[in-house]
């Protein structure tokens, strides 16, 4: 690849950016989550559903871990049986353009990925 | 998060998409690698230099998935000592859009993830 023509700065920033970003939404499931919220589900169930593989322990950390990063704000109405729904933050809201560049990309390339995932489950 | 307003196929189209792409490029390593090798770092030793944290059993595996989904391309030179070098493919360049929206969503919020990298490490 042609190394980009930005300044040393400008590039160690952008590292910097990707990297703070990738802290708070990377691994397996976060993005996900986003996404289901997105689509209105918003109850724990509903989105274990929606989240195809994802087990309720797993759910559970990245919930809370997704609350104490302020992308989430955990919901629990005062009624019998009690009743917990979770809603996207603003902050949450702002990856927008992100989920809009993987949708993009995952697009372009859905055959190419398929066999691949093809490929790693045959293995 | 009002829900969005586009039909449910479309929404299952981009969650899909959005899966398949973090299929690809998900997990905690894999954009910070091709973000150093788009910053002119071919060189196993300068990849590991350059990604702060990472382990050269962690940097090789995931060079290895990587190269076997297409991701990256690894050289051989016949000198001596033997000289590997990596290389972005095609498809890896066509994430730039993706990067770019990373780096415009974590230079957004930089300060607010600064906070949150802290507490966690003080914790």
């Amino acid at each position: 690849m042609k190394k980009k023509d930005i300044s040393h700065e400008d590039c160690r920033a952008s590292l910097r950016n990707i990297g703070d970003a990738l802290y708070v939404i990377g691994g397996k499931w976060k993005l996900k989550i986003i996404v289901a919220l997105s689509e209105g589900n918003s109850r724990f169930n509903d989105l274990q559903r929606t989240i195809n593989g994802i087990s309720a322990k797993v759910l559970s950390n990245e919930l809370k871990e997704m609350e104490a990063n302020g992308l989430v704000i955990r919901h629990v109405y005062d009624q019998w049986p009690v009743a917990v729904a979770y809603e996207l933050t603003e902050y949450s809201q702002s990856l927008t353009p992100v989920l809009i560049a993987l949708d993009n990309w995952g697009a372009m390339h859905s055959k190419k990925i398929r066999r691949q995932m093809n490929k790693v489950e045959n293995n």
